[in-house]
Order: C-alpha cells, then structure tokens, then sequence
C-alpha cells in the first residue's frame, strides 16, 4: 500500500524557488532494524530481504506533490537535486540511517549519482542503470521535441511524446524481431502498437508533470556547481555497479563505460538484450543477478570480519 | 535552372490511383550524347562529367505534381515505385537510353534500388547511400510519430516532426561535439538550433508532402509483389555501390551489410563520420571518392576492350 509523507517545512528548490505542503508517496517492503541501517531505496522495481523504501518523484503525478496538485505549468522548474532532496527528508523521517544501496535505471539513474554526492556518509553502495552523468545533447534534442508537441496540444501531443519516447527506448533489433513489417488493420503492427501506447500514457500522466521531468532531466549533470567532471565522478568513494545495456540508444553504452572509468569504484557490467533502453525494465532476471552479485562482494568481506571479531 | 516536363499522358499509380496532368520538376547538367548513353541519375547533390538528370520527386513540393497543387490530403497513397515510373517517363522524355548510374541516399537510395529492379536494360550501375532494402519497423515507427504530430497541427506539428526527424538524422557523437551541454539564451544550445530547423521546414515545405514522402518510404519493400526478399535483392545484377555510415541510427550499417551481401556485383563501403545519417549530405568529399573510384573501375576494363579492338 502507498504511503503519503506529508513535510512538515517549505521545500527550497535548486532554483531557490519555495514549494509548499509538499506531500511524497511512498512504498516500503520489509522491516527496518533497529539501527535504522538495513535500507535499500529504488526508484524502480527489484527483489530483495532488506527494507526497501521507493518513493514517487517530485513533479509525478502518482501522489508526491506535482503540477497536478492545482499548480498546472505554475510548478517551478525542478531538477534532479531538488528530487533527491525531498526523498531525503522521507529517508530522515523513516529512521533511516545508512541506506545500504541506492537504485535506479534511467531518471532514477540520475537520482542515483545524485544521492551518492549528496550524502556520501548515508549512501553504502550505488547501482545506476542505463544512465549517464550529464544529460547529453541527443538526449535533450529528443526530450525537447517531446515537449513541443505537448506545447501544441496537451493530451494529443503527449500521445506524441510517448510515440517518440517509446522509439528511442527499444532499438531497431527489437522492432524488428517483434513487428517486422507486418500489418494490423490495414496498417503496419507498429503503427498499431505505438499509438496504444500513446493513447495510454494520456489516460496516466500529466503533460505538465511530463514537461517537467523531462526538463529535470536535461539538467541532469553531476558537476553542475560542484567542479569539474571528471574530479567529481572521482569523488564518489561508494562501490558503484553501473549497468549498461548493448542496444541502448538513449544513453549508449559509451556512457556507462565513461562513468564506470570514473568512479574509483565501480563495476561495469552489460546487459546483452534486443530491447534497447528498455532492458532495464524488461530484463528482471537478468538485472536481479547482477545486483544480487554485486551486494553478495560488497557484503562478503564485512561478513567475514564479523566472524574473526 | 529547373526545368519542367508535362507528362502527356495520366500516371497510373501502384495503387491504381490515377493523377492527371502530371509535372515533372528536374535539372541537368552537362550534355546528353548522340546515343543517350552517357546519362547520371541523381537524387542528391555529385559532382561529375556526365549528362546528369536530377528530378524533384513525385508528391513533393519543388515543381513535380504534389498535394500542394490543389490536392490536399485526397492526393493518393503513393509508393517509391511510382516516383521511379514518373522518373522513367522523364528519362524517355528526355531521349536518355542509358543510365550509367543511378545514385541517391535515404529516400533516393530507395529510388536507386527500385530503378534496377524496374529498368534492368537501361540501368548500368547503381550506388544505394545510407538506406536498406525495405523500410524497418524501427524507421516506421519514428515516421508514425511524425505524421501523428502533423495530424494534431500541421505547421506546428511539421516543426515537430522536423524536430524528430533531425535528431535521427544526426547522432549522439556528432550533437556532442558540436553543443555539448552549452547554453544560448537561457535554453540549450541543441533546443535552439532543432528548433530553429523545425522553422525553417515549416517555410518551405507542404505538411501533406511531408505526410505522403514518409508513407511512401514506409510502403518501401523491393520484395513487395516480387517474390521472396532475398531472391529479389540477387536478381539485381548491375555492378553495386552500398555506401554505409557508421554512425547511421536510422538505416544502420547492418541494413546496408545486408544488402551488400545479398545482391550480387556489390560493394560495401563505410563512411566514418560523427554526423549519423545525415552524413550522406555531410560527407560530400569521402562520398564523391568512393563514386569516383566505384566509376573508374567500372570504366577501366571497358577501356582497356576499346584500347585492344
């Protein structure tokens, strides 16, 4: 069930504008210790025996404080910082005091850098998916055709935006294993299947809550205000899986090998999959291993000096 | 100077359509021989000494007959077909009874692949640029979204879909390279420049050209009618020119491998370019080495029978 955090202060955004009775949706599996010390937040689903916590975003739509809430294209601009800001009051609230790995594929990718800079003595250990450390141009010029449609008409140009975005987050391999060119209804399956799409992310999400994500994700950059990038990527000191995904388009596999360079850190490790971007929803099992690989080294050794102590 | 062919007759389309009092807009270069042997056929810009025949396709808006000429959204479906048919009735016209190669890229390698299917005799080579053999789901679907754009408005709708199209046309590196994360007027460099494109098109091209171009290309299948789809690409026997970029995500270089491998007297070769399919217009010197050097292979051993007869 969804819980509702209510925060009991204005929240200051990155662009120093206020937001007031900031509510945060949230689900949490599991039991958190005494210690406050067995957390795990994602930002998108996995498996797993610790006490999980995944809270909706700032500026969604699914019951954490959005332009929905009667703001309308009123919400102030929003970035990546001020999201993870806010989750960190939900983190404070639940008596949480060490998180043992931060999650997240894609946008909650970007959270994911985010958290490991902005509270370095919270954050044990990081897995970003299918992400970068700075929104690239490719990826804002495809953002920012979305947002023109939507500025054209609200719900069918955000069937649009969803028809555009569903594109770039499969790949060519994949369309074409799965449609082909065949034909439904006097028309091409394809055609078929990405107005479905569009169609239904008009019945569940906002278009102003949609302009600004997508304009929290073109600010996605690491080393906005803090230095240079590189020095900043070598600043995390978290063990770090970054996960890619061969037929990434979006955020091509050159990017996590980029990050994975430079975090001191960190594991590279690809998924080889025909869905694109997408992987990092569609390949469950595959992901699973990697993560459940990835904690069984981190806590081995701590086990083991448990057992000598 | 363009120069225009009336077509004397009705143009039967592939769909049975029928189009009355046809134009036909095209330019040439250079100076047809007394056999009408010596004749180039392009869709895109080359330099060279040969009569070279360039004609605006069937359904655009640059002089050949169109929606634009008073159709609307009731001019018929069309196919790359029957732009090759009006292009066939322009080459009779014009006392041409040799093509020694037919040359285009993306929608005019279409044309080039289509002309040595439809005209073995009068075909002598041919050069296919950044294209495949029929067009692939992942291509329609990006053609899709743009239409869709069009049917919600259909000049800001048209920007949009220019806005989609130029990020395809480009690529990851080459945006990189060229705007990285820079800003201009408050916005990013790259929401500028895409923009200012979308504009540009709006000025300059008719919405409902754009909707039926882009039906067209998606009907784009050599095999449609023929028989298989490998035996079709085999039949084509004329000396082959694939040109490939490596950096090409809307017909990338396993579209054109396929194609190389499957049709007989081929060639492959690949552009090394950061500028993604758009290399085609990009890339004008590596191009025109590769033409120059495909032609005077062709030429050479025809030269050396003359020199010893």
């Amino acid at each position: 069930m969804t819980a509702v955090f209510k925060l009991p202060y204005p929240l200051v955004l990155e662009s120093e504008g206020v937001l007031d009775d900031v509510s945060v949706a949230y689900r949490a599996w599991g039991k958190l210790d005494a210690s406050g010390g067995n957390a795990v937040l994602i930002c998108h689903a996995l498996t797993g025996n610790d006490f999980i916590v995944c809270s909706n975003i700032l500026g969604s739509c699914y019951g954490t404080t959005g332009p929905g809430d009667g703001y309308g294209d009123a919400f102030p601009q929003i970035t990546i910082r001020d999201m993870v800001a806010l989750q960190r009051a939900l983190i404070r609230h639940l008596g949480i005091h060490r998180l043992r790995l931060v999650i997240g594929g894609s946008l909650g990718g970007m959270q994911v850098l985010e958290w490991a800079l902005a509270a370095p003595d919270l954050v044990e250990s990081i897995a970003p998916i299918a992400i970068s450390g700075r929104h690239s141009p490719w990826a804002i010029a495809l953002s920012e055709a979305q947002r023109q449609a939507i500025y054209i008409d609200r719900e069918k140009g955000l069937a649009v935006a969803r028809m555009i975005a569903m594109s770039t987050y499969r790949s060519h391999a994949g369309y074409q294993s799965r449609f082909g060119r065949d034909r439904k209804d006097e028309r091409f399956a394809v055609e078929k299947w990405l107005q479905d799409h569009g169609e239904r992310l008009v019945r569940r999400f906002n278009p102003d809550s949609y302009l600004r994500l997508t304009e929290a994700m073109d600010s996605h950059d690491v080393a906005r205000g803090r230095g240079g990038y590189e020095e900043v990527l070598a600043s995390i000191h978290q063990p770090t899986l970054v996960v890619s995904i061969d037929t990434d388009v979006l955020y091509p596999p050159f990017e996590q090998e980029e990050l994975a360079s430079l975090i001191p850190n960190a594991t590279l490790q690809t998924i080889q999959s025909p869905h694109g971007h997408d992987a990092f929803l569609m390949e469950g099992q595959a992901l699973n291993e990697l993560v459940v690989d990835f904690r069984q080294r981190q806590s081995g050794p701590a086990r083991l000096r448990v057992a000598r102590g």
